[in-house]
């Protein structure tokens, strides 16, 4: 199949699903759906066909790229009423959300059974490479499932990395890649929190230490943007909660597999805490106002 | 003064003093000190001269550098008996061990009191980059001792960054570069230790992931070296134990600061219980092996 012939079917279009749905739109018929009606027009203005549920927008297309916020809406948006399975689909579902390996296997059999095709491609990257079609996509799929939906990948991903081949595979890297970043974010917060306590400038400590040794990408994008993570207006380029979900995730993946993951397990808390205290729909680097709340701050004051 | 003017002294040539010890050595007439006979052996056949104590190094001298291992060696080399006050120095003491702000400032008043300056100097970046000048070296120094070290200084760093005007400025740097550095490393173990649990190829695993979202320094520098930290001859480049210093250096900064930093706290116990479990003086990479021991490695079955 050429790329030309994709017939996309797009649910989901969240902080980094409608800037996916628009870059598909720049190459693919794509049909969208979210419950969210402001989001659908956003992705009709860019070029997509609005559908009325998943079932419609699934109907007669050749990829579901499926772009949800955890297993409980993945399920619905493909078993519920209304949902993908029951449109007689008989294509692929491209799934981009981390809602981890456990669930991802369950969901690929339940699929199996109906005849759809499942491809395991959770996403890193942020919402504007998400735009630019820049995103780190880990891929888990059975060969003629990654076939299908590999004309999409590529129009996503400029990093396309197949790390297995069945659905679940994507999800375990994509738990790895978790663990390091919510642990990352948490020691930036710890870091410029420290500073700020001890009184120096976190943006000369950014300066200073974020090529070195302690050096982290985290360190690098969310460090300037815990310094902004005080006023009331601070860009949400990623929810803090969505820390909340996958570090639950690596906690119980952890768990299961019988693996001692103390940072993990105390970033954790630190996002729960977080999310208790009202920023869980704020960006992720507002954890730093957890460990440094305004009041400490100079600048501030 | 210029640069070959300066006469150094050299005491401690431990993993980075040493290879430190024999840059200098390159550049200026460098007299060493080292309670180990073997290292002094090892600095003289680079072309330093032996002193038979830290004042006799230091006699004659326009800059001390002074490379051990803890706030009691440094206290030693310049306050106990043979030591650098003793010899009536009247120079400078570049001081690269990381010993916490507070002890930097305390022996930088004793210093004065006997008119010797003192340049906050701890260093980042290991013994390779140690022999090579290519050190990231955190300043915290007044003007006029500065100006002395400065030769030194720019002999050993490939990244002289000064962060502030007084002693102990380049502690609370290099305190805040060492949580970010100590909880990297730990963030790198445990997602080796739950690929492993989990069956997949740690190499995959850091090729796909360490130019992402979840990548850090550490996490491409000690992530190999955790693959190989299973085998008797792994290589120590970094002693686990000088993280068992530091992370305690970095709780008790943020304790007195009143800065909860509980990702740091976590790091600091995994590390105490490495050291515990007999793994202080293997490289800090062997903290993977706690994490996961040796009978879940399907290589090693």
């Amino acid at each position: 199949m050429s790329p030309a012939a994709s017939r996309v079917a797009h649910i989901g279009l969240g902080a980094i699903g409608l800037p996916m749905a628009l870059r598909l739109a720049g190459a693919f018929p794509v049909r969208a759906y979210d419950i969210d009606e402001s989001r659908l027009s956003a992705a009709v203005q860019g070029g997509a066909t609005a559908a009325g549920s998943a079932a419609e927008a699934a109907a007669g297309s050749d990829v579901v790229v499926l772009a949800v916020r955890d297993q409980a809406q993945v399920e619905a948006a493909l078993f519920g009423a209304g949902g993908v399975v029951g449109a007689g689909f008989r294509g692929v579902v491209l799934l981009t959300s981390t809602i981890g390996p456990a669930a991802v296997r369950v969901i690929a059999e339940r699929l199996a059974s109906s005849g759809i095709g499942l491809v395991d491609a959770p996403v890193s990257g942020g919402p504007v490479r998400a735009g630019e079609g820049d995103l780190l996509v880990l891929v888990g799929a059975a060969a003629e499932a990654l076939a299908l939906a590999r004309p999409v990948l590529e129009r996503l991903a400029s990093t396309l990395t197949i790390v297995g081949g069945a659905a679940g595979d994507g999800q375990v890297f994509k738990t790895i890649n978790q663990l390091l970043a919510g642990v990352h974010i948490a020691a930036a917060a710890e870091a410029i929190a420290l500073a700020r306590g001890l009184g120096v400038d976190p943006r000369t400590v950014i300066s200073a230490l974020s090529q070195g040794a302690g050096g982290s990408f985290m360190f690098a994008d969310r460090g300037p943007r815990m310094l902004q993570a005080y006023g009331d207006g601070a860009e949400v380029k990623s929810r803090l909660d969505i820390f909340v979900k996958d570090m639950s995730i690596v906690t119980e993946v952890a768990r299961q597999t019988h693996v001692a993951t103390p940072l993990a397990a105390a970033a954790e808390q630190l996002y729960l805490l977080a999310d208790s205290h009202g920023l869980g729909a704020r960006d992720d680097s507002s954890v730093v106002t957890l460990l440094s709340p305004r009041h400490d701050d100079p600048e501030a004051a």
